[in-house]
């Protein structure tokens, strides 16, 4: 038997800590059905061809086998990557008895076999919306989809987040204008901006992609173009390069930021990044990636973009756009670093504290008058003596414990305050607050915090 | 590329058919948390020898490997089978950071290479509930934990449902009683009683575990004891047998009854059922396994029971007691059958309309005002003519169209009555019963039938 011991890569959270993770996708569920998306969930199982269509990943992929194949047999089952390759299989699958334009979400682990690191792990869920058409996706729906992760986004307790856009079409009419011909190798060098310093990429767009040294200078000038509002399309414009697609990209990239940033609260920032690219080939048009302030080491925290072809079945080609949020990437270090926590780690909101065994009955009873107005208790497990079982409560930041009287009437204790009332089961009612337990965040400023501040 | 085709024995819904499970999921969650059981998610993989422990299922586990593995390389992970042995291993391994008697409910799928047919898949969920304690865990947390479910499952839409509950103890001290030496071997072959006519399982007793046929008798007459309340004691008394495990397992029998009778509504029944005996070595007092009226064929949707030793760490033992639910099994088979579907494929309430493309601005925010009062709407994918919009609706099952007037004014029109008024995206509120996707049950009446009915 193997010894107890955690598994790289596959970390678990504590009761409190899964509190902050649930409260988490019902928050973002809960948007992305306002915004009119509907959940599915996909089988976590794809053949092994389907998974390693692109090929770049294939390394990665978890294959299945029964335990009792025979030794030779061939596996033929992989478990998925991501949710875009099953979601595509399921339009295909199921396009006969989906609606047009499909706008769908899903939250479900993922698994690859890669080194484990801060915020990469072998098993790891996201939430990803996506909308996929019918031989056509109008571009408005680009706008759509990325503003309802803006808004998702923008109401979880986490560190401030930044969507930095840009348009795979701006990038490829850009370079056409400038006379270059291998635009997907430019873009691939262009994108090493992360790790090597300007004039060396310069270099080696010169030397691997053949421009000229000029032509690799106005690249790094669109490269560096950042800003928070539709001004990088002067910015663009005033290098000089004209060319149809360009002015395309330049229309769909404003439309998207000037969208995002009507949603956008304080908590969320929109920028138009002209070194966006997204390294896998089959985006078309917009592309974002998400990052997280204070957590630029995480990478992105989310991402994605528009594929004109999502899925084709040979006769008809499914358009799709979509952008998905890494839930434990993000997760998973913020309560490591303390940045969030769970209020509590049980539900219960009551203990219904306990004379002697045999009044076990009458603790029940109480219990159930309660959970009939959608109170959570419990019962607690030993007639210990009262200080005992209050301590059995503290333990579990259980806010409130119950005790029968003798005559029959019961009086609630607030355990923070020490305060005790009468009290009657089938009337008594918590504050809201104390109703479920919540995210203890340091990221945002509580209302309680920002209230009082404004009062001195 | 492999052909697109379901994968028999991973069953996937379509989203009317999810949307059933996400309501029948958030049902029991709500209720297990009603009752203070916390929710935990463990990761899907466990080592193969933790996993191939219990022996009878090894031949059904899914062993992973990564794709780029060595070719001799030994598997070490396999996906857990159910939800009992991810749970005990999170219980040890986490101790240190856990609080018993430990409160837990879990909802994720499972995977076993068998054989599919109809309510047994490779993929399915369960839901589960257990209470762990250290080193002892009081008998009572029997009967709360199979109320709980009780509770839960009284509270689902879907055909009635019967909880046969049995003691091991109240088993094997009758046997004992009676002067059978090999119990465990007596218990296996009583419960071919499923199987086989009565006489042969006499005969197999006599022969196979060395009973007489007067012991043989007595056995068989227990095991035909089934009744809805507590009457069973006396029934056993009168067989004339006398142990003292017997009586214990009476009485603990005769608790856990009476417990879930009390809160078991209409929708379940409580029986003792003297012939569950379930077949895994582990039990050692409560046992139950759960029926759903029509659907004997699935045999049990749910079953769990009493075991003193969920998890040893070899200095510490961990009893625990619970009970499963097999959401998959029960609600895919309803699902088919048409007794359970989807009011709606979408959560959309309202679908604003377009009037030309210019205004898509506009109805994006009458859009974003009802989603500020928690109505999920969505927009027109294009401005159609008016009839076309409706269609649209229609096809989706969205209740309510919204049109924005040339003077800025809105009306809101019921698809359904063909209702059009004046409405405001700042107060208008479509009835509660319209606000989500709802399950439509055939297992149920209706609340509006019901009324309907005693008013004639």
């Amino acid at each position: 038997m193997s010894k107890i011991a955690p598994l790289s890569g596959f970390p678990e959270l504590l009761p409190a800590q899964r509190a902050v993770e649930r409260e988490v996708i019902a928050s973002v569920s809960h948007t992305f059905e306002l915004h009119g998306f509907t959940n599915i969930e996909t089988r976590v199982v794809e053949p092994i061809d389907r998974l390693a269509k692109g090929g770049e990943v294939d390394k990665e992929i978890y294959v299945l086998q029964r335990i009792a194949a025979e030794p030779d047999a061939k596996a033929e089952l992989g478990l998925h990557f991501d949710l875009t390759v099953p979601f595509a299989r399921y339009v295909l699958e199921h396009s006969g008895h989906l609606e047009f334009p499909f706008r769908r979400f899903q939250v479900q682990p993922a698994w690859r076999g890669e080194r484990p690191q801060e915020g990469r792990y072998r098993q790891f869920t996201q939430a990803d919306v996506d909308i996929v058409g019918r031989d056509e996706l109008p571009f408005h729906h680009d706008v759509e989809v990325m503003a309802v992760m803006v808004d998702a986004l923008g109401k979880l307790p986490i560190p401030r987040v930044s969507f930095q856009f840009n348009n795979r079409k701006l990038i490829q009419g850009f370079y056409r204008g400038l006379g270059i011909d291998d635009v997907t190798d430019a873009i691939r060098v262009i994108d090493k901006l992360d790790k090597l310093p300007a004039d060396e990429v310069a270099r080696l767009l010169v030397d691997r992609v053949g421009t000229t040294p000029e032509q690799a200078q106005r690249c790094l000038e669109l490269a560096t173009i950042r800003v928070e509002d539709t001004s990088f399309v002067e910015k663009v414009r005033a290098l000089g390069v004209t060319d149809e697609l360009l002015d395309q990209g330049l229309e769909e990239l404003a439309a998207v930021v000037e969208g995002c940033r009507a949603v956008a609260g304080d908590r969320v920032g929109v920028e138009a990044n002209l070194r966006i690219a997204r390294g896998l080939d089959y985006y078309t048009g917009t592309v974002v990636e998400i990052f997280m302030e204070g957590y630029e080491r995480l990478k992105s925290v989310g991402g994605g973009g528009r594929y004109d072809a999502l899925a084709s079945d040979g006769r008809t080609t499914y358009p799709g756009v979509g952008v998905s949020f890494g839930v434990s990437r993000t997760l998973i270090p913020l309560i490591a670093d303390g940045v969030l926590s769970g209020s509590r780690p049980v539900p219960s909101v009551v203990l219904v504290a306990l004379n002697n065994e045999d009044d076990r009955t009458a603790s029940t009873r109480i219990a159930a008058a309660l959970r009939a107005r959608d109170v959570a208790s419990e019962v607690a497990p030993s007639p210990a003596k009262f200080g005992k079982q209050i301590r059995f409560a503290e333990r579990r930041g259980i806010p409130y414990v119950w005790f029968v009287q003798a005559d029959g009437t019961s009086q609630v204790k607030d355990i923070r305050t020490g305060e005790q009332v009468e009290a009657d089961p089938g009337s008594w009612t918590p504050p809201e607050a104390d109703l479920r337990p919540t995210i203890i965040s340091t990221a945002t400023p509580s209302s309680t915090t920002s209230d009082s501040e404004e009062n001195q």
